[in-house]
């Protein structure tokens, strides 16, 4: 197999490792799979899978084929504190997937619905990529920013499926605008609000 | 192939129709979609649906492999009218999607989203026998209507995923009553409140 002058390394290899880590994660989750038993699984070394792929969190996002990395683009978002935060986050979830990185994004979320072990990959990604990020920089009270923070996964997720996967109208079309002065208020109140739990 | 005493009918006949169904369903929509032109697509007399199947109704129902009947489901908790509905609404949600009916509809979700027809077949199922019968039912302001009605589908869809599907702690374990209190207010003020878009 010719290799890529972008992704170094024997794909075969590199394949083997993803395979073993996409098994870890999942049975796992995302704390308990260590790279050295990704590593085992391959039947490399694990300073081979530092090599072709960077840290664990790089593996991860490489093994879900995440098209953003939200290390990148949450900071940002919540840098500005909480207020006005609900705003923002539509914003940026819909600058994303109104995108041409959407067409991947909806490939992921519907390859992950279809089996339990992928499902807990997204879940993973869901909670060690975004929610947990959102509850720190947000500074969220410890014990409600569980709550809070999967009451947001499923205006968030509801979202996602209903404007890009099942495209129930009016909200597939409407403007990015829109959607966020509807929605963002919602994910302000979950993220603010007294909560009655 | 043995007759069953539940179904009447050939079996082969019955799939015939009902992937017919699901072919037309999909592609022309529920409204769109005739029995007659179902039939002729099954190469059956159209009379033979109707005997086999009922109404367009139960057959789109039985295409779709619906867990339920929201026909039947839904006018008890809309004949209460507006006030109090979004938590009525998730409070019904949940006692279905809880009970031992949640697992054909977790598996129903599951296939819905595989594939652009399949999510046609769900978005169908969703507009046509669950939002249009609420808008109607609660009395809606025409031209706000489809707006709220997608707003609620967003926060009902998203619970489905993070509850049954990504298992997204806590809101995966909490009791029905807590996700009622949590949840049931934002469906309430996509319902009534005033919106702006």
């Amino acid at each position: 197999m010719p290799r890529t002058g972008r992704r170094p390394g024997n794909q075969d290899t590199r394949e083997a490792i993803l395979e073993s880590s996409r098994k870890a994660f999942s049975e796992r989750g995302y704390d308990g799979a260590s790279i050295r038993a990704i590593a085992t699984g391959a039947g490399v070394d694990p300073a081979l899978v530092h090599h072709y792929f960077g840290t664990k969190e790089q593996l991860f996002l490489a093994a879900i084929e995440a098209p953003i990395n939200p290390g990148e683009l949450l900071p940002q978002v919540l840098a500005q504190g909480i207020d006005g935060a609900g705003n923002r986050v539509i914003t940026l979830f819909l600058s994303v997937w109104d995108s041409p990185t959407g067409a991947p994004a909806v490939a992921l979320l519907r390859s992950a619905v279809q089996h339990e072990w992928s499902a807990r990959l997204l879940r993973e990604f869901l909670i060690t990529q975004i929610l947990r990020r959102a509850m720190k920089a947000l500074d969220l009270e410890p014990s409600e920013a569980p709550v809070r923070a999967s009451l947001v996964a499923t205006q968030i997720m509801g979202l996602a499926m209903t404007r890009y996967i099942l495209k129930v109208e009016p909200i597939a079309t409407m403007p990015a605008e829109a959607v966020v002065r509807l929605i963002g208020p919602t994910v302000q109140h979950y993220l603010q609000d007294p909560l009655d739990f």
